[in-house]
């Protein structure tokens, strides 16, 4: 995606080493605005927060509209270290501050990686003359940023869009990271979004609600829930325009293309899921509401039964069937109708195929199912009624590379 | 377990092929009681319950004091099979009534193997005076059963027991089978229990969901829970003493005994899991309440993260409280303390190894820790506070051998 990539003005970016992971690849990211910015966001509901999601925490509500920076470090998610971790959260704000000549609470933390190690806190204190040096305002830079939060993820997963709003043609441009598996720790999801648009502190908040709920919520490559998940949304106005405001239509366009954004985010995380070798999207609807279709395609989504049986090519309906039937919504089992189909991506699917109807197998071709079953992008879609809830999941298959990969020994 | 088996009085058994299994293996498995027996079963939450489970619901309605036999089959699961699968499931336990000359809904069903395949019901039908004949009322005759119920079990799973309650001696006797894959299929959990007891039908089915509740309902292989799961419980009364009623010492007692021989054959599915390679005690408690021990114990239970690491014999205590983090239960994270220990078995575990205290990583021995993880069983022993509430939890780890299982191309 980084090929098309657009930025928001008044930004800058930058990717360094700072000796954290020990192969002395790139772990440090510093995402810069010139001006203060409103900031917004959605982190983890694991009650073991990590120190830079509490940090955070209290930063959106002390000073939610002056915020300059973003710090972010792989390597190290600084997580269940207790409230020595919390003090070096801060220290790494105030690094970021201190170099700025910035007020407090002006930057946000994140951290991924290993857990319940200290982080080493003055190597970020010491690299930050060299990643002050290193912004960048251009699509270099902002590579580089999103190429230093990765962990184990294979790739650099970046995306942006541009929207007129008003008289502003506004820019957002987004970075994430994905199921990462290190010294020992778990899979975290981190976004980063910057925009030029005007906001106000509570449109930036209910937009990134709003966008993540339907991308980095709607996503999943083992169903673990990490200690880091953040998504936060920088908003500096230089794009100028109209003060957008919940519940102005504005606020509809900016929501909708932060989404945009954030979908495309969150799906390269699933395609460069742990040991993924298919991309596929469930789409279930006819429920009494979205909350019951949401139930359906998240045990659809996280079943290692339906998950192998993908990765194995299988057109195994029963396991769909069966996750729908244990997912706890309220369904009539026998309204159930499901189709599959596939291709070597979403612009190019094979006709779908019809494999169950009232809730009963019909006589479909085996091998056309296998067909659909065999492609790297596989779509299922399970009606289970006539109600007006649907949802939609992303995820990955379940591979023997994903059972190497978080069962290897950690040293 | 079968080297030391006892069985109950007035109940014989067999297991004989009747070609439902392409390779000609058994699977046709009989259960008779010579009297009527008080029957009691607890069954899937699957919405797609299959026929078998269906019917039986209808009779344990009907006739919960006269019931003579169960007929199970393997090889086909008969769900998602629609009003002819309900007609096949009651002339199955048809063609046992009428061979025996009894009563209608006298017979208890159970099905296993493929989904969205009618049955083969001719052949079940055909087989009756062969499995009539094979009846005995002896350890072979129960070995061939629990031997015609497996479907990818890799071995048969019985147990028994013998208790004294007022002036009789009773018997428990059970055979299960579990994770099973086959053509297409999903894991299915089958229990089918026996006993000379004399109880009331009110006795029989708090007894069985008892203890179920403590047994069945506590392992998990890959958290599927299937349309077939099963347990039921015939007690013939054959070994007198008094009527065991909810609410009499002697319902405890029997309780206890009936939940013992449950715990062993749920430990034996979990031994038997697909691709198991470790046998997992998960112990939680300082809960607020019972049910919210469960959430954490089955988060842990149930996350592939946690599974893959026991696979590789990776202390990895980060993804251990993380799941605990995401379970949705309510507790104060700064009050986790975990230890592990393992052995070869559960009477030679290791000493217990302090690995966090006040939610912080304690500094253990890594290479102990990596020497319990290592072990063929493993405890997880987790507190989260000073309530009262506490679970375990039996399960295996997560291999390659269960996604080459689980992913096979099914023909």
């Amino acid at each position: 995606m980084s090929e098309n990539l657009s930025l928001p003005r008044g930004f800058s970016f930058a990717g360094i080493p700072c000796g954290i992971k020990a192969d002395g690849a790139v772990d440090l990211a510093l995402i810069f605005s010139d001006t203060p910015a409103v900031a917004a966001a959605v982190f983890t509901q694991n009650r073991y927060a990590a120190a830079p999601v509490q940090y955070d925490r209290i930063l959106l509500e002390v000073n939610p509209a002056g915020v300059h920076a973003v710090i972010i470090n792989s390597g190290n998610a600084n997580a269940v270290t207790g409230p020595a971790g919390l003090a070096n959260a801060r220290r790494m704000a105030e690094a970021v501050e201190r170099i700025f000549g910035l007020q407090p609470w002006s930057a946000l933390v994140m951290s991924t990686g290993v857990i319940g190690v200290q982080l080493p806190i003055q190597r970020i204190e010491a690299a930050m003359p060299a990643v002050f040096g290193a912004l960048q305002a251009d699509e270099a830079g902002f590579a580089a940023a999103a190429r230093a939060i990765m962990t184990t993820d294979t790739r650099p997963k970046t995306a942006s869009i541009q929207v007129q709003i008003g008289d502003a043609a506004i820019t957002i441009a987004g970075m994430s990271k994905g199921s990462g598996m290190i010294h020992p720790n778990m899979a975290t999801m981190l976004g980063a979004l910057v925009t030029d648009a005007r906001l106000t502190p509570e449109a930036a908040q209910l937009a990134i609600q709003q966008a993540a709920d339907a991308s980095f919520n709607r996503i999943s490559v083992d169903g673990d829930t990490s200690t880091n998940d953040t998504a936060a949304l920088l908003a500096n106005g230089a794009a100028g325009g109209p003060l957008i405001a919940p519940d102005t239509p504005e606020f509809d366009a900016f929501a909708r293309a932060l989404t945009d954004v954030s979908i495309l985010l969150a799906q390269a995380i699933v395609r460069d899921g742990e040991g993924a070798t298919k991309f596929v999207t469930i789409q279930v609807s006819g429920l009494a509401d979205d909350a019951a279709a949401h139930q359906v395609a998240q045990a659809i989504a996280t079943s290692p039964l339906v998950k192998t049986a993908i990765y194995g090519g299988d057109a195994n309906w029963g396991r769909i069937l069966a996750a729908a039937g244990y997912s706890g919504a309220d369904f009539e089992p026998g309204a159930a109708e499901l189709w599959i189909t596939g291709g070597a991506q979403a612009d190019a699917y094979l006709p779908r195929l019809h494999l169950l109807s009232q809730g009963m197998p019909l006589a479909y071709d085996e091998a056309a199912a296998t067909e659909r079953f065999a492609q790297p992008e596989l779509l299922i879609e399970l009606r289970l009624g006539d109600g007006p809830g649907r949802d939609v999941m992303w995820t990955c298959d379940l591979s023997h590379e994903y059972v190497t990969i978080n069962g290897e020994y950690r040293t």
